[in-house]
């Protein structure tokens, strides 16, 4: 992964340039969606409370996904116009919108706490349930944005199906996660495989997070064979299935001030790549501590499956991991990336591998 | 309303018969979803599950609105085929998903206890905020289904972005619902206005309650321009009103055995009917009475509350409201309904007008 240092600062400014225009858009849409109901006085008060939760749920994340639109649509668009661009942006925007309202639903049913160092919506005073409406208002407002800026271009039902497709997907995955590890009150490992663990991130995340930015940035260039988007899922679901381990893995051993948020995956009884990796080691009295503490709200419980993951040396597993993986996504990038630019993919690969947030 | 014997009969049988051919289909379309992930033995757990979800949560509604669409199809389409009049049930079918994952969300809102005469799905052991993600699945397999029979139509795009468009309005009035009656601890009743009460009925009812199924039939029948779609509109909504002030008549004075749910609009704080009216009748010691009684879950309360509504005869006002307001509809529909049939109008309001449940 070295790379040069020159290089290295000239891609980093260009990408603080484009996420300030990235960031410079999002008020423009706000407006567009205030503008919905603004001549009438009483739902000019919803547009109010709804400006509120888009403020405070959309724009503060990491922004990866909207960026990758974009970063993606510079790689595979001939000549793009300054609309295009612009359009590209947008696009950046609606995935951070249904980044927010799925994180929003996540964190409720989660039980979280913090979540991009702040409270959780739901958690903010005379909010709770509320935030069950305000999650649906996103993804209206998605849809909406959409409608404005995309219904003449003729990818726009492409875009829509996606969303749709890609709605269905995450919801199915973070069922199967719920499924799996519910009810907390009866602690059953058996579910907790590799291969339970994999289906759920291929579904719940991987698809949203990393194929659903790159398929919005082909549909644009006019890319919908089925054959281009097969190869890009492929080497997009691997990038998302590592990116989730990372995800666990920070989950327990990340700075809370760093990745945010405070992880919750032990005592929500999570199917986490930790546990899994855990499980295939442990000696039978191992197993019974993880039995006896794991799924528990309680710090000292929570803090004596850390110490096992400490003991069966977990973070040089996952470290031994990260390296295997992007030493095999370099290789699928190499060999089966086919007509679609290979620096797309690692660009975006680049923003994941040893992050700490 | 004085109709002849004999037709009346036929009609009843006929709709009947509708109504099974329309109940037929329905497991076929469960088919259509589950199939989506049964190839993987971990996702298939979920489709299982989200079976239940939907056998328990969509087909056992009154179905106006899924018939809706079939009824003013008929009198819409020029010579439909079989194919088309399968569609036009599938499409009713649709809007039949929309009001239960609407409703699932709706009655967590609410904190309702009973749906269709039995608990509310998020009431049922092990569901409780899952219920949240099971709308979410229930809205993105509305969605598959649109795709998978009617993505080779012509009015394809019209119908998602209707679905799109509907949901923003129905989660705007939502929120202007929940926006009014909050928070319930401190009373207050200045914005219970009638004209609050129109714009919270009209956003959150009347338009996926009444436009969106004739919409969506005109659409099937290659009605798109927009005066015929503003014609439907000013009928429709019109509709819709006079359907919630019902709804909220039979919320506090119908029989729970009879309307399937045990109404909370009293102890919800709601902006109801019945109370904007009784506001603007009392004298200010019956004001002070709703003022010490209103929106508290205390069954002594809510009785004082039904007894002051008594005391107005607010039965006799909702009575003469409902028959004005029959009036006014048929007049509206006699004068204004441009080149659409008068009959389907006129079927669809018959299906509301001296309801019970």
């Amino acid at each position: 992964m070295a790379v040069n240092g020159t290089n290295e600062e000239t891609k980093k400014s260009r990408s603080v340039i484009e996420l300030e225009k990235f960031d410079a858009l999002f008020p423009s849409l706000v407006e567009d969606i205030k503008n919905i109901g603004m001549k009438d006085a009483h739902v000019a008060l919803v547009m109010d409370k709804m400006q509120e939760v888009i403020e405070y749920n959309v724009p503060f994340g990491k922004k990866n996904r909207g960026m990758a639109v974009v970063l993606s649509f510079y790689q595979l668009a001939q000549n793009p116009t300054d609309d295009d661009i612009r359009r590209a942006r947008i696009l950046g925007w609606c995935i951070e919108f249904f980044q927010a309202f799925s994180l929003m639903v996540d964190d409720m049913l989660d039980s979280s706490i913090t979540r991009r160092c702040k409270p959780c919506w739901y958690k903010r005073e005379n909010v709770g349930l509320l935030a069950i409406n305000d999650s649906y208002f996103l993804e209206s407002a998605m849809y909406f944005l959409l409608k404005k800026h995309f219904r003449d271009q003729p990818y726009y039902v492409h875009l829509l199906e996606l969303f749709h497709d890609i709605t269905q997907l995450t919801v199915t995955g973070e069922c199967l996660d719920l499924i799996t590890s519910r009810p907390e009150s009866k602690i059953d490992f058996t579910n907790f495989t590799i291969d339970r663990y994999n289906t759920i991130v291929k579904w719940k995340t991987a698809y949203y997070s990393f194929y659903l930015p790159v398929a919005m940035a082909m549909y644009m260039a006019g890319i919908s064979d089925d054959e281009s988007h097969n190869t890009a899922k492929s080497i997009l679901l691997k990038m998302g299935h590592f990116f989730q381990v990372q995800d666990d893995y920070l989950d327990c051993f990340g700075a809370p001030e760093v990745i945010g948020k405070i992880g919750t995956d032990i005592q929500d009884n999570k199917c986490s790549w930790l546990v899994v990796q855990a499980l295939q080691r442990v000696t039978p009295e191992q197993r019974q501590v993880l039995q006896e503490n794991y799924a528990q709200n309680d710090e000292e419980k929570i803090e004596k499956v850390k110490k096992l993951y400490r003991d069966l040396n977990l973070s040089q597993v996952y470290q031994d991991y990260e390296e295997k993986s992007y030493q095999e996504l370099m290789n699928l990038i190499e060999k089966s990336s086919g007509n679609l630019p290979k620096q797309m993919f690692i660009a975006f690969a680049m923003k994941i591998y040893k992050r700490k947030k």
